[in-house]
């Protein structure tokens, strides 16, 4: 059976937050890589992370905490990527260890800038990380909820099924069902695709559309979602699996997420600009927006929805003409 | 091309009324069946149904009411029957002619009970009416968002594509986008057991779980669907069309819905009766759990969710110990 060894979280954000609580709950240690040092005091001055999830209390004591991600590369074995996607590479750039001996999961719903390829493709492409140390977290979970203890189902995805299963069993808990797949590459487009369609259903809200129209919407996104993934990555696989719809769900349907708040703002009439500012942050889908609009040129896959956000956010478009043609594409 | 001839609504509910909007807002006649003479009375006093969607203003020079289901029967070609499903029989019986040669429609979401039968079925065996003059309206709509017209879409499913497309053309509007399919049974079946479901996602709220718990609940509540489908009716067909998934969804998010809220009840603690005394009525999907149950009994489907709420409502289980159970089968 497969060792996961020393597990250390790279990121500090709630996602990030969530997972270390998960892990350390069962190895009692982990390693810790946050950016700033002032964070990483505070941290341990208060016993919780000074800016996320601030309820869930952590014994300080299991965990090393560094801002010096070689330190933690060097010294454990399984390396859990939890980064925003537009940060990822500026945090890698200082590695000096190889990592390709590492195992490498990655926890973050987005697509690297720029390369336009999930993080388990860049780690492979750019660091020789073999697909057989690669892994990724997938499914249905707010981290909220997660600190919380509301019972969450997580999927880990790995072309070796035996390293999935034993980071599925370090995960596993009371409050936390894990299952595994080998769709690595679908589960991570289907996370970012699903901030996508958060967006559009955003909009949607925003324009005053009902509970019916988010209904066939949402069927709709899964539809298009498949035929996606059929074509950049051609396995079997259910689309209704949780990973997959249940992500879609949890995200489209809650009022809670960034990106569909972003969403409502744009689809009641702020611009791009002005929703970022009113919400002090940019939702990760508008990022990913571009970067799926990027990679279906080679695709060629029909992908209403995608284009319809795309050309709100991108070109400008008045949401009510993007979204009436989306209504006459809808089945 | 098939005409639809002169159209009858049967049922007096908020279902019924928005079908009635919706036709006779195309075909500027109908027929309407309403058991009580006072409805009656007051509908064309007051210009709306005195009792559902009353913001619905209706020209009653366009309507033909009775209180006698042969005169509508004798006169129309086409007969909508939305009547809830346990008073279907009783108004049947009054018949005393023939319906074999009408085009019947159901859009009724309910299992004619006793029988255990959807209602096609219950017109083909009982009335001799053929499978190609039977039809169901299905799809993600709650009443009162086609009240207010706010975007629809609905799928109308007959076993004769030329009869399903000619009521199609019906109900089309700028504001109700319609389609077809020749899976009468299963959209039939699909809406009975979303309501089953809508009462899970109640329960499951009511007991406190979350978003994420919610979102995994609708994954495999749709695989629960798929799988029942294809052992009851086994055609090829994509449970994520909006007909199947949008309508699971519409119910089970939505807090209108009246068997999510009585579910929630449940899931507080409330007995099934204080539940539907505090409701003052009976959500239909406690019915069709009891039905469900029957039929698959001789299907013999694993369907978890359903004998959940089956051994909630009927067996004095208690929730949690149901719910427990459940959560350990999902994926």
């Amino acid at each position: 059976m497969f060792d996961c060894g020393k597990i250390a979280i790279i990121g500090g954000g709630s996602w990030a937050t969530a997972i270390a609580k998960i892990v350390v709950g069962h190895t009692h240690h982990i390693g810790w890589y946050m950016r700033r040092d002032d964070r990483i005091e505070d941290f341990i001055r208060l016993g919780h992370n000074p800016a996320y999830l601030m309820s869930v209390r952590f014994n300080t004591d299991e965990i090393y905490f560094s801002s010096d991600i070689n330190k933690i590369v060097q010294q454990y074995d399984t390396l859990v990527f939890v980064t925003p996607s537009p940060y990822l590479k500026s945090h890698l750039k200082k590695l000096k260890t190889r990592i390709r001996d590492k195992f490498v999961i990655t926890a973050i719903k987005g697509i690297v800038p720029d390369e336009n390829l999930v993080c388990s493709e860049y780690f492979h492409q750019v660091y020789d990380v073999p697909y057989d140390n690669l892994a990724c977290i997938g499914g249905p979970s707010h981290a909220e909820e997660v600190a919380l203890d509301r019972l969450s189902y997580l999927t880990i995805g790995c072309a070796d099924r035996e390293k999935a299963h034993a980071f599925a069993d370090v995960m596993a808990s009371q409050v936390i069902k894990t299952k595994t797949s080998t769709d690595v590459i679908g589960i991570e487009y289907s996370s970012v695709l699903k901030n996508v369609y958060a967006i559009a259903a955003g909009i949607c809200n925003g324009l005053k559309f009902g509970d019916n129209f988010q209904a066939v919407l949402m069927s709709n996104a899964v539809q298009e979602m498949q035929r996606f993934l059929q074509v950049v990555h051609p396995i079997e696989r259910n689309v209704v699996d949780s990973v997959y719809l249940g992500d879609l769900l949890v995200t489209g349907y809650s009022n809670f997420s960034r990106n569909r708040t972003f969403g409502t703002m744009i689809g009641k009439g702020y611009s791009v600009k002005s929703a970022q500012i009113e919400m002090e942050m940019i939702a990760e889908g508008y990022f990913g927006t571009k970067c799926m609009k990027e990679i279906n040129r080679h695709c060629h896959v029909n992908m209403p929805i995608l284009d319809a956000v795309y050309n709100i956010l991108y070109e400008r478009i008045s949401p009510q003409i993007e979204i009436k043609l989306l209504t006459d594409s809808f089945r």
